[in-house]
């Protein structure tokens, strides 16, 4: 550990109980694609802010704890931060931690557990090279569990997978003569929309793209802008199989969008982490669904359910190969579900799973 | 129609508006076996008093409106109540609302459609043998929509049927080698005793009998109560089905049970019927809910949905001869869905089908 071994630190009590505040505050934060992080400031051993990290575009949680604890009025001289996750070393779409944290005149810092993204650690080398003291690994074990499949993602260098299904009550994507187009309602489906334009990437079934032929954009309101004229983040654009694109598809619409010739969903993942994707929306058919669900490839589920039921038709899930109650994927439920339209929208986080 | 033809009445403009703010108030009760009724109580045309229907053993639309009413000081001489539904003339859980207008001195009562149900109707006779005057019809349309299939079920003659399904995001009632133990956990098991404490009988089908020797007791907390010492109300104990019922069946704990020798919802449902039951809840297996949907003779359905998937095993509802998506049973959800612990419970009524 760069972050210096934990066996060799002591904490102290006030120390133990920020980092469980830091916790707690990630906690508040939204589950996706990026990880959950909360950071507390202890002043001559007691906590004077905690923080966390709201999501994208927003400040991470060491720059919102420091922020609250300059609005108390705080004397960072000896000041103490501790984060769940080691402070970033990178500018991306905020400046780096190390950095707020070197500005701001806090000589030590506590993480939890190291950052393993290549292009994101380095906030504690660049922090003790500025003087500022770190040690880490005070309540790893937790700040682990509370990011399991952020870190696994980052350790085996894949983007996280997000996938998305519309189904019935019944858990039916489509009628027995085929039938699917619209399942869920317009409210369920511009949140879909949403979901779209906050990936790096959207990945469809060659089989999905015979039968819906679909744009794959990111569509917004009325569904009236296009990829070429919208001011919205566009996804890039996959499909994935081993059947040609046809040279007519309509995701073919301008060079955003690869063509994944593979049924191996680590193989598909690859290439999207080598064109820098940390962050794919896996939107169907049922045989890509399951392929990933298979590979233990979803890191989260987003169910968009309309109160139908059908009692027969496609499934939304094929053979995962389990035979009992106790061998099902498991999921844990990452907000309340919500109402939009008539539908219902289930977000969940998959479950550790033993390997 | 007992009270009086709508075509010969011409309504004012406040009467319809407060008409219509009691079909709002209506909206805001509990959706389930009981209808929503809303009133409204008018003086010199103005708005005075709203009220609605909060439940079983709770005050009717009508007592919630005049109580309201009388806590602004309302002088009822001149008043006018407008109300849903006929106001009862029965003592049920709660004294008669006819009686209690006549006790409040209103002069004129407006209800929108009658009571169909023969042991609660009688209340616009009893208003007018005391001199009350009474016109229906107005927002009759908007009237029956809110409580569509509870009108269906008292004019059937039947009981209202709440279907309640446990099962995976993939609409798995088990899992390939038959496990379905416990599918949901303990918050949404516990919720689903409390439905068998509100419901007058409740129905298996006797594959589910065979399969799982339910005891069908509404159980509390710990499950430590049973059918003879508890204080909660025990609903009817049903099999439904062909098969003879064991004679060591847990269910047989006491004389409190049924054995619905049929194939056939209709002819069940007529059982039930002549036993004076006005709420049946169904929970499976699918065989029987299948049977009941497709008979469409499920009003209201409960759904508890686990975080799992299982890509194989029993599915929640068998073939209901729906072809195309078009054809699909279609819900409303009648609230927000909830998180019972990591179980999402969905609540929604049938919508009205074209026979």
């Amino acid at each position: 550990m760069r972050g210096g071994n934990p066996r060799e630190s002591t904490w102290t009590r006030a120390e133990s109980e920020a980092m469980s505040a830091a916790l707690e505050a990630a906690r508040q934060g939204p589950r996706g694609a990026n990880p959950l992080v909360g950071a507390a400031i202890l002043i001559d051993g007691r906590i004077i802010a905690v923080g966390h990290h709201r999501g994208a575009g927003t400040p991470h949680a060491e720059v919102d704890a420091i922020d609250a604890a300059r609005h108390a009025g705080a004397d960072f001289s000896r000041a103490e931060l501790l984060v769940t996750l080691e402070p970033c070393g990178h500018t991306g779409r905020t400046p780096p931690c190390a950095q707020a944290i070197i500005d701001a005149g806090i000589p030590r810092v506590i993480h939890a557990i190291d950052d393993p993204n290549p292009t994101a650690s380095g906030g504690a080398a660049a922090l003790r090279a500025a003087g500022v003291e770190v040690r880490s690994g005070l309540l790893a074990p937790e700040a682990t569990v509370l990011n399991s499949r952020w870190l696994e993602c980052a350790r085996a260098r894949r983007p996280f997978v997000t996938a998305k299904t519309a189904m019935t009550l019944d858990g039916r994507i489509a009628a027995a003569d085929g039938t699917s187009q619209w399942i869920t309602g317009p409210a369920a489906r511009a949140s879909g929309h949403d979901l779209r334009a906050r990936a790096g990437a959207i990945l469809v079934g060659s089989g999905t793209l015979a039968a819906d032929n679909p744009r794959l954009t990111a569509r917004v309101g009325s569904g009236a802008s296009s990829a070429s004229t919208s001011p919205i983040h566009q996804p890039l654009r996959c499909v994935m199989g081993l059947r040609p694109v046809p040279s007519d598809a309509a995701l073919r619409a301008d060079d955003h969008w690869l063509h994944l010739p593979t049924r191996d969903p680590r193989e598909a993942l690859a290439v999207l982490a080598e064109r820098g994707i940390g962050h794919v929306l896996i939107e169907g058919g049922a045989t890509v669904l399951t392929a990933f669900l298979a590979a233990d490839l979803v890191d989260e589920l987003i169910v968009h359910i309309a109160p139908l039921l059908l009692g027969s038709g496609r499934g939304a899930v094929g053979d995962l190969g389990i035979a009992t109650l106790a061998g099902a994927h498991r999921f844990q439920p990452d907000c309340p579900p919500v109402l939009l339209g008539d539908d219902i929208v289930i977000r969940c986080t998959a479950s550790p799973r033993a390997h």
